[in-house]
């Protein structure tokens, strides 16, 4: 069968903008992909198992990780292949990094990609153990004729009627930054199969689909890599025959703990009156901190009270006393990162519903419950 | 405000049956609720991070468990409050059980009650350290006058308009029962949040609700006890008169490795022709073996092998070799128990869609990719 007949059978009816409720295929996504629970917030650390999951295809199964190689290919001087004992063996370091689905938000996005439709919960954060990917990098040597570094996963599948391993190219300039990593461990334990067992890379700063799991070949080019998951999504597009702009960085964001209790259907939130003390996390991908956090209380805007962390790749704590009144409320957040970027009131257009960094809003019942 | 008021607020347009696309609250739920992977079916003990969950209200924040009790009030000889030291220095067991959410297939029943909208994958095996609960509960010493045994959790919020804690209670019969047990670990480690640390419940062969999370008391009554998570929902009732028929244990079920290849969006496999390894797991809540797996190729039924576990509780897996053909095919499981007991073919009906068992299908394209 040829590739291009597949597409028809796969989504017969096409692909195209939607509002209102969710095809069976968007809930399919949902069920698959899980995203953070909003409550734990309350830890620096995500817990394990709560770190939000999207995985475009299956996870590959890894019984053991002793034959695992990372081969470097093309465009070095010294193309090698790498056991996982031989990456274990370099400089070890650990770092704490919050990573973000570029498609975090796109149900709000309207109209809306049927794709997986993201509320605001597909953030986490980690602490990271594995080798800088510079050192790996230096030792291989880079040619100067390289462009681009690609880095293969081994997970397999299709979209847009292509069939292909996931695979995502950085410049040799972003791939030697200092925080680039390579891997192995996540919250001291070896990687969960779905993260990524037993090598992934972490790319601090950047959305998500930049942190390739699987991977098992670097290879180095020549020109720039146009593959499905570089040039056909995961860029910023304003209309279909928009070119656009590649997804990068995460723009600045803050959420926040869901105060008091949920409704089990609905979700919305129930809270006594009195003082109670709203807290989330902000961050931002440009490695700069975050300066300010404002919470927004019936649109009047309070600062709220910051706890930097100490990785500039990690979310940042922040909190705010409120004197919840009896009655219905919206409670928002908004942060402000040192480069002055700060949160829009309004989901920002993308015709795939990348990067919605729009404030978040939470409505709050108030009374004697 | 009055409980009363609350259900309108929460929920202005009441709850009813539907059918078709998925509403902006059902898919909420299915963000925040994750199911497991189907491919990691391929392992004995899901990895952790991918087992199903599913939390009705917000995860108890518990920064340390050092002062975490777990108090045995009302109708015992020697009502006492034991610390996870306490619970820690009774003999310790571990027990690999597979827990499935009493609404899993819930989007097959049709019409579709609005709640958590499960297509299959609710399911998950762990391995759960911690002691019997019948060492407890006769040190304790229930009285004879003792009905029920209640177990609360410390999760509170709203449903149907009450606010409660999550509780659920099972007859001194069934909590003496020689597997159910306070497990404190989940395959090796320290329960993560979202699955009750630092103490749970785990009732093998039932449905997933009975396993009450975050467990800080066990109470005696003489009574049948009416709380809202036992008799208003985890009932099966074929209208909404229906007195209804409490759901208790897991039905015989099984589910397959998705073969091949997905499409991102559609989930749809491809596979290339020849001949390849079906697998998947089968289990019972009965605590008897399962006698027969069938593969079910184009309506055509095949006998698979099965490896028996080494646990009542736990599922067993089958595996079953295909020989794929180009063209469209339709592949199902079905698994029948020691007790006789089978899978339907379609789902059966209950109101809330709570219990659906029916075969496991999945659709295939076969052709040279």
């Amino acid at each position: 069968m040829l590739l291009t007949e597949l597409n028809p059978i796969l989504q017969p009816a096409g692909k195209q903008h939607t509002s209102g409720d969710f095809s069976a295929d968007e809930l399919a996504l949902a069920n698959r992909n899980s995203g953070t629970l909003l409550e734990t917030l309350q830890n620096d650390i995500t817990p394990t198992g709560a770190h939000y999951l999207l995985n475009h295809f299956d996870i590959p199964y890894v019984a053991d990780s002793t034959d695992w190689t990372l081969s470097l290919q093309g465009l070095f001087d010294n193309p090698v292949s790498l056991s996982l004992t031989d990456l274990q063996a370099l400089p070890v370091i650990s770092r704490t990094v919050t990573l973000e689905c570029a498609g975090n938000g796109r149900r709000h996005v309207t109209p809306r990609w049927p794709s997986q439709p993201w509320s605001v919960e597909a953030v986490g954060t980690a602490q990271w153990t594995g080798t800088s990917l510079r050192n790996v990098l230096q030792c291989a040597g880079i040619k100067s004729t390289c462009k681009e570094l690609i880095f293969h996963g081994t997970d397999r599948g299709v979209d847009g009627g292509e069939v292909h391993n996931f695979a995502r190219s950085l410049t040799p300039d972003n791939a030697l930054h200092d925080h680039v990593m390579l891997a192995w461990q996540m919250n001291g334990i070896d990687l969960p199969p779905q993260h990524g067992y037993p090598l992934r890379l972490i790319v601090p700063g950047w959305y998500g689909m930049a942190s390739v799991k699987w991977l098992s070949q670097i290879e180095a080019i020549d020109h720039h890599f146009n593959g499905y998951q570089q040039v056909k999504t995961y860029v910023y597009r304003e209309s279909e025959s928009d070119i656009g702009t590649p997804v990068t960085h995460m723009r600045v964001k803050s959420l926040m703990v869901p105060p008091g209790i949920p409704d089990w259907s609905s979700r919305k939130r129930l809270v006594g009156p009195g003082t109670m003390t709203l807290q989330g996390r902000a961050w931002s991908g440009a490695g700069v901190p975050i300066q300010r956090v404002e919470v927004g209380i019936d649109d009047v805007w309070h600062d709220a009270t910051l706890q930097q962390g100490d990785s500039a790749y990690g979310w940042c704590g922040w909190q705010f006393d409120w004197l919840a009144t009896r009655g219905k409320h919206t409670v928002c957040c908004r942060a402000t990162d040192a480069n002055h970027q700060t949160q829009p009131l309004a989901p920002p257009w993308d015709t795939a519903g990348f990067g919605n960094n729009a404030i978040h809003r939470v409505e709050v019942w108030c009374d004697d419950f």
